[in-house]
């Protein structure tokens, strides 16, 4: 089993390689996620890497192929990024309980956590490496052994190249100002902030400048959003659209649920997220399905790229309520009612009202 | 009444200032929206322009402020964009049917248009005029004499700096390869492309770069987006969100809403797209409100900023029926259900899913 600095409370998904993240009551609270409550998504063991003989590659459509050791990546200029990644698998157990997903982690809502990320910019070392006419996407590869139908390999994807140049893409060795640890992806992993969590590749060995997306698996055939008449056994990969922006996103961590909470005021917050660069322009809470809403006070406020935290107030009468959250993003684009609308066999994206359901006592 | 070379079978929703659009069949089937069927919406009359003494100012937070004459903008580099203009309140007769809007436009699904503009790119006037530094927005105002409340002014909005800068902003004379109308703006106009209609000023006759956003009626107070327990009477104008990037949106142009069609395989046709700078990646189609999904073709592969045709076949059963359809942009985010469920008072922003109920015979 993986080791690391965990905190004991993290809710594990799969033991070995490690997927677990924390516990509505743990994020709450927390603008930064702790070291120690950051969720982890491997999909391979973690990789042992000799930091003395790693090297970056950088390779493809670039005028000047690089082999970067450490020290190398030293002396390229600086950047920090505060950015909130989230699993595209976050929320899927919510789908789960509308039609089964059987060979995918059942996540709740502990899939995501929040960092201040330090290292090299992508579009430095790119800038370093040339770009040749032709290359529209990055691809990235990692060091992990990871192994699907049968098949080992590393880790990877890819992002077009407009935002690998972009600026807010960083090769990252640093996480909430401590050095990263091998379990988020030591010792450089790439953090693609308004990205799913999975195109933040860890344990980073290869940047590939290329004309089309990366053929790793878990670009071409996972981390697909795929028509939900799709499963397993039917499916043409080819249909589905490669993950890349989330969509707006909000949960519910206090109350939790199945809690029993006092009647009347009752105190709601949680969190609410835009993919791309799009901002939080608003969050509602309802008690009656979405009938009446109250707009919820935002307690810290950020840019893009970063969760806002917000709370709200309802006056709830004694017995079983629902509480629901919604979230707009600053185009005016707000999430479907229920998950069943959005169901799709490999469980990604799921952004639909959060749900908890309480008794009030 | 606004004369103009307009199609006769336009659905006009005022007469003076002119607003309409054209009906769903006349849309249907041309990726560009031939220039008499270009949707018009105005909020005061069309302004008599001299094109001699025609100035258009640059001002504010700018380096040099300029004076620029229709000569001196034909000295600057051309460029040009297809991009599909749509209204905010777009769609707003939906929202209606759930709940009252008295003052507004009752717009079906006519206030969009597909069309190709060129003219000078907002982003060379800007390098003209040297951008100082704390300019945050750009500040547009037309000629136009427009009422509102007891007060008389011109028209004007804003849009942040960096999409000013982006290079896609364009100050457009010229549409569909003819030279703009004066109903659609002559002599210049802006196009806004991945923004709502209201930010593509006509007669456009000022740019001001500026701190904060435009203090215009129509962007501090119009074409926000408010909570639905918000109306008239009870509104925070602080409390809207401005309407700038614009949510993923789809509409059915055939068959038409109350049509009869013969029962068997039935095509379905319409448009999709997607706000800001995200494509529309998937479109569904349903005629089981929801519960199956049919994924429609694409018939022209387009990039952002345009519309997206499609269509698909649904074998339907004779008797009445509810098609349905939705899009998916490129961040895997769909519509909403119904239009009750982003109702707020001023009707903006529609984008639930489009049904039309058919009988089949």
């Amino acid at each position: 089993m993986t080791q690391f600095d965990k905190h004991p409370d993290l809710i594990v998904r799969q033991p070995d390689p490690f997927n677990g993240g924390p516990p509505p009551n743990l994020l709450l609270g927390n603008f930064i996620t702790p070291y120690e409550l950051f969720f982890v998504r491997s999909h391979g063991g973690v990789p042992n890497v000799d930091r003395s003989s790693y090297r970056l590659t950088v390779d493809g459509l670039v005028e000047r192929p690089l082999s970067l050791s450490l020290d190398d990546l030293q002396r390229l200029p600086r950047a920090a990024v505060t950015a909130t990644l989230q699993c595209a698998g976050n929320r899927r157990q919510e789908m789960m309980a509308h039609k089964p997903i059987p060979d995918e982690l059942p996540w709740g809502t502990e899939a995501v956590s929040n960092a201040e990320w330090s290292g090299v910019p992508l579009r430095e070392v790119l800038a370093a490496a040339g770009v040749r006419p032709g290359a529209r996407h990055a691809a990235f590869t990692g060091l992990d052994d990871t192994e699907r139908h049968g098949h080992r390999f590393n880790f990877g994807g890819s992002i077009p190249l407009d935002k690998a140049l972009s600026g807010e893409v960083l090769l990252a060795d640093s996480m909430n100002g401590q050095p990263l640890q091998p379990v988020h992806g030591a010792p450089l992993r790439v953090v693609v902030p308004g990205y799913v969590g999975a195109r933040s590749v860890k344990w980073l060995s290869r940047i590939t400048l290329q004309e089309k997306p990366s053929d790793n698996y878990f670009q071409a055939r996972a981390y697909r959003l795929f028509p939900p008449h799709y499963d397993k056994d039917n499916v043409d990969w080819e249909k589905g659209l490669m993950l890349g922006e989330a969509p707006v996103n909000s949960v519910i961590l206090s109350p939790q649920e199945k809690a029993t909470v006092p009647a009347g005021k009752v105190t709601v917050r949680g969190w609410a997220l835009a993919g791309g660069s799009r901002g939080v322009a608003r969050v509602d809470i309802s008690a009656d399905g979405g009938e009446n809403w109250t707009v919820a006070d935002f307690i810290k406020d950020e840019g893009v790229f970063v969760w806002r935290l917000w709370e709200a107030v309802l006056d709830l009468a004694s017995g079983p309520q629902e509480i629901v959250c919604r979230a707009w993003d600053t185009a005016a684009q707000t999430q479907p009612e229920r998950a069943g609308q959005v169901w799709n066999f490999k469980g990604y994206a799921n952004n639909a009202w959060h749900r908890v359901r309480v008794t009030c006592a």
